[in-house]
């Protein structure tokens, strides 16, 4: 599924003989991109978030097993090679679920592979090919979540996104953002603007950067200005990724997404959540389940390499919160679009499957 | 209208023989008091925005008429010392209308005393204690919003605020905060949470560092983060300060607000305005003839001296946004809460004076 004319950054692309990777620490002051040659180069990556995001983190991965076994030269000892890379691969950062399964996907791979009539350059060709599926598996599944969300957009329309749910999480298009790529692919005009997302600011440093990257057109506000864009009509509708879907259909997403959603209604604004399949969790009941973790201070009192509140101030930092379902018009996956009652639908949605 | 167990921070304090100023600039991180002996230094102090707040310039602002009069030895020649020092401090902040009006009733005060049989030591006593009288007249207006205010509020709940309507900005209490210096003067326990207020951050950096000096219970939070707050129930009242009032009840102030207030009234949240009288223009029929003034995009891309969103974006930063009076559930001012509908008990009110 190549696009020809797809203009945003890539964050991590098999450049034959090594994985080039766009350094998201980085961003947006530098743009560097960095060959990894070894998987001991991608746990480093991994490990010290050069790149980030979860499908991005999975794919690098993949292809850090095949960079970890692609040296050995007997058949008989390659399938202990691609263990060991995977076993070492694991611990760049221990609570990544995608990382798992792209390993145990891998491993899987190289398994079956061992067991076949194949030669040893062959397998390690195939195991590649493993690599490059996931990848695009991922890119197909971002580009149909653009494709049925671009469904609900008109031309000249004014959308709201928070935080960053874009192509550098991804292997292409991201989820919340896919539409827009879409849309500049097709020629449609779309107004963005992008929350600066406090208080890591992701909608500053990587939203705003990589539409702009890829010149769409977009317009950087603070949270707090969201109310009032919206009054003034400049906002159609508003979409954003997600953590984790409930089975009722309240969404978790990055703090400050529930304000939006209230806002949105207030204003008569449709509020869309962007998705693959595999962030939709039946076995959460509701959004009242899903625990919400609480970060450190100093994201609020010296984000930006400055303290800018007092010292030993007292502060709430949540990085999460929960939009009930009832602020969601609908949630976009691969499958298509979902829309209330939730609780039937997405049930339905998964007995089909 | 002393109150010996004020425990906020005085910006403006006259010490017996010289101006005792907290320097605005260097908070939260340092606590300079600048002793002012000339009216060169409190021109250079408005100029500078080491004091910063409309009532706050006013009261130094007629201490420095003073302070450039007071070593004339002739009477024939102090009107004259006056009116120099008055026109000089005119060209300190050139928009500020209470530094005019203030600098106005110095000057006719003084006029008033030449003409008068007091010598000219009773003369400059009695221009001191004219200054002294701006400063504590703003005192008990806000006294009086401030204990307006806290009628509406009870023992024990969470009361919400945006940007600083704070002591710093007055003579002592401030307006919007008001309540809170009260309330903890009489015993009284309110959790007070305080939006940070992006992009400048007057809530992190003087609400919240007001607020803790004082001992008051404070929490700090992101812009985004209130709507989550709400809806735990943590919040039970949202109180504000205010630029202008329209004649029809609506309010323009520091941008957020208005997302604030839409919030609030989702959650069924009381939302009140604190403001003196002198802020009510009744000439301004609606908020939308308030004229919103859009500020630079690097206080949004670099406003802590690190740049955190890239080069050349398209950014929007209304320094300002209005809240329709439908939002509002009353005006609290030094004569009175005022109740909707607001375009006919702002009118009595005024009448009635």
């Amino acid at each position: 599924m190549e696009t020809s004319n797809y203009k945003g950054l890539q964050s991590v692309i098999w450049a034959g003989e090594h994985l080039d990777l766009l350094d998201q620490r980085l961003l947006p002051g530098e743009v560097i991109h960095l060959p990894l040659t070894t998987a001991q180069d991608v746990w480093e990556a991994i490990r010290h978030l050069k790149v980030r995001g979860a499908p991005a983190i999975g794919i690098a991965a993949a292809y850090g097993v095949y960079l970890g076994s692609r040296l050995e030269q007997s058949k008989e000892h390659w399938l202990h090679a691609v263990n060991q890379a995977s076993a070492h691969l694991a611990t760049s950062r221990p609570t990544a679920v995608n990382l798992f399964w792209a390993l145990d996907r891998m491993r899987a791979r190289a398994k079956e592979l061992e067991n076949s009539e194949l030669d040893l350059e062959a397998c390690k060709d195939a195991l590649l090919g493993e690599a490059k599926a996931i990848q695009s598996e991922d890119e197909e599944t971002c580009r149909l979540i653009g494709e049925h969300a671009l469904g609900l957009f008109e031309d000249g329309m004014g959308v709201l996104t928070h935080c960053n749910a874009g192509g550098l999480a991804t292997a292409k298009y991201g989820t919340a953002l896919a539409p827009f790529y879409l849309a500049q692919e097709q020629g449609m005009k779309l107004r963005v603007f992008a929350d600066e997302t406090r208080p890591v600011l992701q909608g500053a440093r990587l939203t705003a950067f990589e539409l702009q990257q890829a010149g769409v057109d977009v317009t950087l506000i603070c949270d707090n200005m969201a109310g009032m864009i919206m009054s003034k009509g400049w906002v159609n509708a508003v979409i954003v990724g997600t953590d984790r879907v409930a089975a009722n259909g309240d969404v978790a997403n990055k703090i400050g997404t529930y304000s939006v959603a209230v806002l949105a209604k207030a204003h008569n604004i449709p509020f869309y959540v962007a998705c693959p399949l595999s962030t939709i969790d039946l076995n959460t009941a509701s959004g009242e389940l899903i625990p919400i973790e609480e970060r450190d201070a100093e994201e609020i009192t010296e984000g930006f390499g400055k303290r800018t509140a007092p010292e030993g101030i007292k502060v709430f930092n949540p990085a999460f919160d929960v939009t009930p379902s009832e602020y969601v018009t609908a949630i976009i996956t691969e499958k298509g679009v979902i829309r209330p009652p939730f609780d039937v639908n997405l049930k339905k949605l998964f007995e089909t499957l």
